[in-house]
Order: C-alpha cells, then structure tokens, then sequence
C-alpha cells in the first residue's frame, strides 16, 4: 500500500491506514493513554502516523478533554544562578509525565507579578510553580488560591501555610554555618542577612540568632542587605565590618552577598580568612574556585525543583490531603574562607 | 448598578455591562488589538471586566484565531550557566509582544531533542528558538523546517545557513585572545578546543589557528575536550600540558574549560599566570572572583537571547525576507590570568 502523506493528515486517516477505530488510534497516541491499547495495535497505529507525518495536537486535545498539559512557572530573576537548577529539575519532573513548563520571569514587582500570573492562568496551566513568594500573605498567591489553580511554592515559602512548599531548612542551615564558626573558636561573629521581606532573608537571622543565643553570645551584629547581590553584598558587608570593628568571623545569608564581602574585606585592607573568616549560603556553582573558596551551605536545588514538580502533580490528581511542607536538609561544605580565630583578635578599627 | 461577580463571567456580560457590543468587548480585552478602541470605550470595559472578575481564556481565543502565542524554545543544558542569560533575554521580549515561552531541556542526545521539539510543534508554538543544534545538517531543525515552523537559531549555528540565527563571533572573539597573548610576548601558545560537533567548537579552534598563521606561529598544540565542562577541561588541558611541555600560554574555548586547565595546571606545580597565561571564553558570572580573576572574552548572552527572539517575531510576522544571521561582536575583558610572558619559558616536563 503507498500512501501520499498529505501536510496535515487526520486521525480518521491514520486510524483508516491502521484498520482501527478513530477512538483506538486516538488512545495509542496519546502517551497518557497508550497503554490502554494492545502493544501491537499501538505499535500498527504508531507506525500508520509517523508514514502518514500524523502529529497530534496537543493543544486542540487539550481543550476538548480540559487539560492543557500546562504547568506555569513563576521565577523573579531568570539571570540568577540559584534558580536555573530549579527550574531544570522541574522541568525534567513534569516532562516525564507528559507536561510542559510555561516559564515566565516576573521580577520582583507585585504587580507584574500578579500580571504574569493572570497571563498563566489565561493560559489554562493546570498547575503553578511560585519561587516568587513574599514572607506574609503573598498577593500573587492570593490571587492563584482565588483562581482555584493548584500552586506549590519552592525556594520560598509563606509564614503561613497556604500552599504546599519545597524549600531548604534555612533555619538549620544558618545554625550549622554559625556552630562551625563557634567551633573554630570565633566568638564576635556577625550576619550579613538577606532581604527581611523574604522567607530566606527572615529564617536565616532567626537561625543566627538561636545558634549564637543557645551558645551564650551575642547576636547583635547583623547588617540586611537590600537585595541578594554582590552589590547589595559590598555595601552592607562594609557596613557590618565598619559598624562591628572587632568581628573574627561573619555568616552570610547567601554567596553573593558573601562575595560582595570579600570585596569589602580587601576595600578594608582585612583579609579572609586570616582577619575574618567568611561563611555563603547555597554553595552554588564556582564558589569552590573564589579566593578563597567560599565555605558554604550546600541547598539541593535541582532536587528541590524536582519535589516540587511532584508536589504539584499530586495537587493536581487530586490525590494531594492538606498541605504538604517538604524541607530538604542543608549540608556544610567546608573550603578555605572559614579558619580558626586567630590568637590575637583584630581590633576595632579608629573612628 | 450592583453586579454579582460570577465564577466564570463571559465576554458578553462584560459587553452588556460595558454596553458596547461583544466584538468591542473583545478586542478591547486584547493587548493586540486594544489600541483599535477608542481610549475612554476600552477604560470602561477593561474597568467592566476587572469589577466582573472576567478573564480572557488566552488558549480558547488561540484555538479560534488559529494564534498560541507560544514560543518554543529548546535548550540542551538548563543547570549550564551561559543559558540562563539567554533565556532571561528571549522571555522578555517575547512577553512584552504578548508571547509566552514554553522552556525545554532537551539534553543533547538528538532523539530525545527531536522528541522535545515534536511536542512543542504539538503544542502549536508559533515559532521556536533551538540553542541546540549541531555544526552539520542538525536533524532538529530538519524536522522544524519540514514542520513549517518558523525558527531562529542562538549561540550555536550550523554551517549551512537554513534558519536566521544570533551568534557571537566565534571566529573572531578567539583571534582576539590569541592576539591578547601575542602581544604578552608569548610566542608557545595552545588550544583547549571545545567539542568538534559544535559551532562554537569548530569555529574557536579555526580562529585560532588563522591568528595563529597570521602571526607566523605554529598552531599545532590543540587539544579537543569532550564537552564544555570543568572535568573535560581538566582532562584534556592536562593532556594538552603534558604532550606539549613548552607552552607559556592556553586560549580556551570556553570559560568551563579554563577553568578546569586551572586545576591541571595546580596538579603540575604550575601557576598560572607566572607559568602559563590562560584566557577563557564566555565572560560567565564569577570568573572575575576566581583565583586568578580569569581573562576572558565576553559575549553578550542576554542581548543574544533578546535579538533571537525579535528575528523570531520577524520571521512568524512574515515581515522576514531571506535568512538573517546576526553576529554580535565579542570584547576581550583582561583580568590576571594572563601576563607577560616570563624571561625564561617553562621548560619541558623530563619524560
């Protein structure tokens, strides 16, 4: 049998190429479906499609069954290292089960956000990833929770729980950074914490303030930052070391914001770690070859997108009870920034 | 008048309650076309469909002006770094002209690519970018062009010119770091090439070799990594060390790359830039904080990934004539891993 394949062959075709019904054909290519059809009835069908240049569209079937197949994702910074291996462990989750990822960069305006996710939903995703939320009351939550749209958090989470959530033990990972400082005999320590309108930002102090309190020290030297950046890193850095002229040691509530210190640092003619030892946060990718290499709080990114994938894939089956908080556990990697306390402590710097 | 808001408003309660006809309703509520209504007419309806709740199905109205307005784009490496950038730069102008991209990880196996790129035909993208393809004949973008579907290569282009493409100038940028290291003083100077199925491959080790030539100097001491990560640079810059004892200088093709003859060169008791000046390609977040900041030649990842997706526009517009290819110019950034060549050249390592 020849057949002419035709630019835009129908179901009707390859089911007729095939000897089947079109309900048959229907379900054999439809990956959801395919294995409720005889593997070699699947495997004529299949064979029948690809000779006529059959291609299913995804889209069409998606509105006459209501499943878009979509999954919205919603980053603040694209350009930032920590979220890539975020979104390629979603990615890879929601791929194995016949879904695509719409993935929009919404900065950290509320109201752009909210604009972005209101062109998801428009778009009929059946799902939404959120790695933008706010520490209270997110307002692009809010507005996901109104549209019935079932929504996982990841990286960040709300005080409150609305939403199922994927994120790393920030308090216990600060804890860990700051107990390995106490260990190398440090004891002005100080945080260079992150933005305190974030959930990030807010545990990490609240865990450098536990670790030094449940150690007898005082906890009192913290600078935020107003963004998690090198630059935003410098300029609180600076001023935490300007502030706090006799700290041996300072935890960072992010590696950028750790290597915005280093600059600091050499700016002070101090040097790292011999003067003050340096502690990250997220051990991303290339802080092992800094100078020094940073010691940092190592976060599971891409198996934390992953989690999150499969969190929402549950929401969405709706075999999903509650809400579901899954902490992934932090692990110190220990490098060149964090030594012991020297014998004689700097002094404060003249005024 | 008091309007209860319903789950679901439908365009026409939105019309009556703006008291314009349907079709005004609905191109109003366009971003497309909202500029066809007269400003104060498109207040009051928007303002109608805001107190109503209505949201506009985006997919439905798709399906019915044959119009997804989604994007495609195919990206072999999410975790890899340069990608970030260029995905940042695509998104946001796809956005703002009312596009969403729909994100895949496509790995570099072309089976699994051609699977990935089927399913976003499927899906009815209106166009698709491929950061994937290959130096020779890439199968994908055979399969997109038999498809009919508008696409736009970015950093990676094939030889023969079958699709606009956005890529830097490869062959340039690399005689720009040989003639950086001629100018040292070097005269012994490598090549830790990248993999020779890759555009970006092939075509930093031709620049190489022509600056080399043009400079009348042997350009025989190449070494081909088997991808562009640290650990192949490792192994093939080591080997590149060893096999050729005398040079005094490496120009990578790619930041990872250099990064990894680093460690190489750590293992041999050789520092660099004292005894071998090393400069990378990509200009990547971090290599001006590593140890020494590393020398490289910058490209412009996110204005690449912004031109991609305005060629993309073009061409789904119709408004394309003939195959554009856009090269954006690289720029050497100096930093310390490159230095005069010293008095005394390395000796070759006794065998």
């Amino acid at each position: 049998m020849t057949e002419t394949p035709r630019l835009h062959p129908t179901l009707q075709a390859v089911a007729d190429a095939a000897g089947v019904h079109r309900s048959t054909a229907s379900r054999a290519l439809n990956p959801q479906t395919a294995h409720l059809v005889a593997d070699d009835v699947a495997e004529r069908i299949q064979a029948a499609a690809r000779r006529l240049g059959y291609r299913r569209d995804a889209m069409a079937a998606g509105l006459r069954t209501k499943h878009s197949h979509l999954v919205g994702i919603a980053v603040p910074d694209m350009a930032n290292l920590v979220f890539a291996p975020i979104l390629c462990g979603i990615e890879d989750v929601l791929a194995k089960n016949g879904y695509s990822a719409l993935i929009a960069n919404t900065g950290s305006d509320v109201a752009r956000q909210i604009d972005v996710v209101d062109q998801l939903i428009g778009r009929r995703v059946e799902g939404l990833i959120l790695a933008t939320v706010q520490q209270e009351d997110d307002p692009v939550l809010t507005r996901c929770l109104e549209a019935r749209v079932p929504t996982v958090l990841v990286n960040r989470a709300e005080a409150r729980h609305r939403a199922p959530a994927v994120i790393s033990d920030d308090l216990n990972g600060m804890r860990i950074a700051v107990e390995h400082l106490i260990g190398l005999g440090h004891r002005r320590i100080g945080h260079l914490a992150g933005p305190q309108n974030l959930s990030t930002g807010v545990l990490r102090l609240q865990g450098f303030r536990e670790a030094m309190e449940r150690a007898g020290l005082d906890a009192s030297a913290v600078m935020c930052a107003s963004a998690y950046s090198r630059e935003a890193g410098a300029v609180a850095g600076g001023a935490l070391l300007d502030r706090f002229g006799d700290l041996t040691a300072v935890a960072a509530a992010n590696d950028l914001l750790a290597l915005g210190l280093y600059g600091a640092l050499g700016e002070r003619g101090l040097s790292c770690p011999a003067d003050v030892s340096v502690v990250g946060h997220n051990d991303m990718p290339l802080v092992d070859m800094v100078s020094p290499p940073l010691t940092s709080v190592r976060i599971r990114h891409q198996e934390m997108g992953a989690e999150a994938a499969r969190l929402l894939l549950e929401q969405m089956s709706g075999a999903a009870s509650g809400i579901t908080i899954r902490v992934t556990p932090p692990e110190l990697i220990v490098r060149g920034s964090t030594g012991r306390r020297a014998a004689r402590s700097r002094k404060a710097p003249a005024k």
